[in-house]
């Protein structure tokens, strides 16, 4: 199934922006009168008949509308952008389609990287929502230093994954509905950054005992949840 | 820590080869005397003494040697290469880091690539291996068509992951010591492949409720595995 992304949707307007238009008659060959499905990036789904059908505006009316099966919990990683931003790039893709809601760019004390576009960014997120036919693109939120970060959390359940030789807990012994997930840059968390968490009463966590790179560690962080959640 | 790589060190000869070579005395600046650390793929790591410090050969003589953390089980991973390259890389890498032990690239119906070079897979395969600070590098078969793949292995615990709405269970209802794991194509494997693979007594999976590409369901078996015999 081909989805198309129509965020405006909900506020009642009825129409494809161009970029989506342009896909749907150039690219597909779709015409007035043609069922296509969409959905407005919040989670929910559209079934839609096109009535206007040109390369610059799609116009539709809706057929059937309904809502995206919710996960039984609430994922939120913030992890420290990869030296190399494909790496970043790839895991903004499986995040999204193993299941994630909101991402944070973390900047940390051994960060390689302190800048990120979020727009090409925002692009791969709905890319790989709509490949994976779901209904809510993750949140991407803008970089923040990660001392800021973690001192802003003091009530939630937050969990940090280091490698330091720290009594640490596996992650699948937990089984949060709302959790936050920290994972480091290349050259991990400082000293520092980790004591500071800990002090805020955050609670160390590892993923298992082989040794990651940054982006499979916040991989195999959305699948164990995932997992965790899932029926048998 | 650096690893190189020197598969004939347990045949005696104690050199690593010009690659390796240049970059330990080029790149590294490494010298007579130094120590450095070496695996030879197949479960061994090697702490040795450097002397001859040649850009062509670096000659060694071993200080110490242990062999790695045995797996408690063995995973072999036969997947459909994607049509993007990048993918199946992406893959390799990810699941050497996250443990696998045999991979074997299945040519399907659908497949949309026949055509595999296994000299730069198996390079991806080292460094991954390296990276991770593992010393048994994957072994990477030649691609072979499922049917016959399939045919050859009646008396093995083989799991095939599918999206056909035929009765599955999740994979990590199961814990096996040594399995295969089938994951198709992007259009899936068709139905003749599903049916033969069940007539041999093999058991149909699903790998929980997200829609997941060919290489991100790879990755996902991996940990799931790994997952299961994570000690909390």
């Amino acid at each position: 199934m081909q989805l198309f992304y129509c965020p405006e949707v909900y506020n009642g307007l009825f129409e494809l922006n161009a970029e989506e238009s342009r896909h749907c008659i150039k690219v597909l060959r779709k015409e007035a009168g043609d069922i296509i499905h969409l959905i407005d990036g919040k989670g929910c789904f559209y079934e839609v008949k096109i009535t206007l059908a040109s390369q610059k505006k799609v116009g539709f009316e809706i057929v059937n509308e309904w809502r995206e099966t919710i996960r039984p919990y609430k994922l939120h990683i913030a992890i420290a952008p990869t030296k190399s931003i494909d790496r970043f790039e790839w895991f903004l893709e499986k995040a999204t389609e193993i299941g994630v809601d909101e991402i944070t760019p973390i900047l940390c004390e051994r960060s390689e990287r302190k800048i990120i576009k979020t727009d090409r960014l925002n692009k791969i997120l709905l890319a790989a929502t709509k490949q994976s036919l779901k209904a809510s693109i993750p949140v991407l939120n803008e970089a923040v230093p990660f001392k800021d970060f973690i001192s802003e959390l003091k009530d939630e359940k937050v969990y940090i994954a280091h490698c330091e030789p720290y009594e640490k807990q596996s992650l699948k012994n937990f089984q949060p509905s709302d959790a936050t997930i920290c994972i480091g840059p290349e050259g991990d968390f400082s000293i520092d950054e980790i004591d500071l968490a800990l002090e805020q009463g955050h609670t160390a966590i590892h993923l298992g005992s082989s040794r990651l790179r940054t982006e499979t560690a916040g991989i195999v962080a959305c699948h164990t949840l995932a997992l965790q959640y899932e029926s048998k």
